[in-house]
């Protein structure tokens, strides 16, 4: 936006446009918004025959206690709708990576429970995914503080 | 997927599993990767009643050469399908940022042109997305070595 500048009546209340790194940064954000989640996916499906999502749904199941989640949690903590999250539910309940049980506390919710099979699944596709975020990501970043920016990041748009 | 150990197959190619300040940095990706377009795109319909997605294409037109981008160029920079940059422009040609002509070139391929009025709209939204990236974002990243990092980002899943 470099050619833009600000209206008159923003100026007033003075406002520094983006100096060249910060222009830099903000413009190479599309590489990890969009590349990155794209090139992971394709590395997913090519060498292990399974989407990025569904990797990432059955490693969030793992992480939970009794490695279970509800539906609703699942679907927030996989950035997606949950009728989203349904489906891609669905479809690992058709593997047999995943099942669906009536949520204890409360009848009329589900909890997604990773089986036994998708542990497995999981744990085989482990190594591809690693590889991958090290070739299209962490590679990159060689030499960057990486302490300094986990802090950073984890606190973006909160 | 910290409690996920490598197959034996896979442990004969020794592979690192990832240092706790990588896991950090991995795990705070879904807030660059998700959360902040969904902050700056709430900031820009809330302040400028434009989703950032046609902020971004009139930004994308106002940079290029003679302010036009043949469809398919455009998709790309902004990072859409075709069909999906198609109904952007559509929305955005019904307000009179864009017009549509010939390519001159290819008689079977379109442009998309930013008026004058999609100059100006551009112009009258730019305070409010650049308050919104370094609120959501760049305040983040302050102490980090921006240069380097734009670098890096620059190469990520290329």
């Amino acid at each position: 936006m470099s050619d833009v500048k600000p209206q008159p009546q923003a100026a007033s209340e003075a406002i520094e446009p983006l100096s060249p790194d910060e222009e830099a940064v903000v413009r190479s954000l599309s590489r990890v918004i969009y590349a990155l989640p794209r090139a992971m996916d394709a590395d997913m499906v090519r060498e292990q025959r399974i989407p990025l999502i569904e990797y990432l749904t059955l490693m969030n199941l793992s992480e939970a206690p009794d490695r279970q989640l509800r539906m609703s949690d699942l679907a927030r903590v996989c950035e997606l709708s949950v009728s989203g999250m349904t489906r891609v539910v669905h479809r690992l309940e058709g593997e047999g990576f995943v099942q669906r049980v009536k949520c204890a506390q409360d009848a009329r919710g589900w909890n997604a429970v990773l089986t036994d099979a998708g542990y497995a699944r999981l744990s085989e596709a482990w190594r591809t995914n690693l590889l991958s975020v090290r070739r299209h990501f962490l590679d990159h970043l060689e030499g960057l503080d990486l302490k300094a920016l986990g802090a950073a990041l984890k606190n973006v748009a909160t």
